[in-house]
């Protein structure tokens, strides 16, 4: 019998170093020994990158909130399907650089008011939640100039400036509160080992013991 | 003050000659003066016309039932926001080429079993259904003949073959049975001038006096 997976998302405002987090993490596991899949979102699978692509380029205006909260509805069920249930299934270690609390938060909070109608779409065409999401907090000036530094070209979000960098720190705290203790709340401030020492004992203390 | 506009939908298996009845009855009101709004789903709009290329390129598998749906509606989201809705608003007439009922079909009924998360779905992301939808109900082997003669390179379910048509021909009798008088089965077997007779008919009776 194969032990179950472990399902655990990286989550935070452009900058806060979650995606450097989240291969660390997964880099560490992987020298344990553990079997350990690193994935992202929007994309993750072929499909979901094409979708992803879609959604990303061209103007900010050209998908409604409503339009583009469907395509990333649809890239996240490719990704489930195609990659992240295959893995857990498996027993491995799923490890996503975003995953739903992203789309709670993008087009949920900041872009419109749609947060009654994502949580019902999820919970129609995607149901999973990971056993546990860390959350990277950060001070939102720190984040937006170092998003700016990196200049990866998909600057889609984060062309909204402070003020959305601000309502979107805040939208994640809020839910990190509702989020029944799945949503651990990590210092992003400091080194970069700082952080992933923290993010060590989170794991240790709440990701259990792995597969 | 603008006239309120009317919205049909033609709808039937392939090669029942929906899209070429579509262009005649807009052709038709276009000649009587009125203002319409000739259209097709899937796509209809820029963003759901790339939608489309997304889901129909490819192989037939590419895509899983759920995923297919999402994208779908995604693109009707799309078309609704950018060209129905605003026609509509405008007082015109939109004659579509397919609007949800082929989702509840196609997604609904013949990929899976998915007909509950359908309606589901266009509750929460569409609402619009047309004021009078023209099933257009054809012999399965004859369609499926004119189909194969057209041979227009969107083949992915066509390629389903004769027992297929004759499961979706089923089902979309099914639906107009359901649909409270909004969907008028039209007898499609004859010449393209008498099956346009009879929706001329039905138009007169059902879809009343246009703006």
């Amino acid at each position: 019998m194969t032990a179950p997976g472990r399902f655990i998302s990286f989550e935070g405002i452009d900058g806060s170093g979650k995606s450097s987090q989240a291969r660390r993490l997964a880099a560490r596991l992987s020298g344990e020994g553990r079997q350990v899949v690193l994935t992202r979102e929007p994309g993750g699978s072929p499909g979901a990158e094409e979708i992803r692509r879609l959604v990303l380029e061209g103007e900010a205006a050209r998908w409604s909130p409503e339009t583009e909260l469907l395509l990333f509805t649809a890239a996240r069920r490719d990704h489930l399907e195609r990659v992240i249930t295959p893995a857990l299934g498996a027993g491995k270690i799923v490890i996503s650089d975003r995953f739903a609390d992203s789309t709670r938060i993008y087009q949920g909070a900041t872009r419109g008011d749609l947060r009654a109608t994502v949580d019902a779409l999820h919970s129609l065409m995607i149901g999973l939640e990971p056993d546990v999401t860390f959350l990277i907090d950060m001070n939102p000036e720190t984040g937006l100039a170092r998003a700016a530094a990196r200049g990866d070209g998909e600057q889609r979000f984060e062309s909204f400036g402070l003020e959305m960098q601000k309502r979107m720190r805040r939208a994640f705290l809020d839910l990190a509160r509702d989020a029944g203790g799945r949503i651990v709340v990590i210092d992003g401030n400091g080194s970069i080992e700082d952080v992933a020492s923290r993010i060590d004992a989170a794991f240790a203390a709440h990701a259990g013991p792995a597969a």
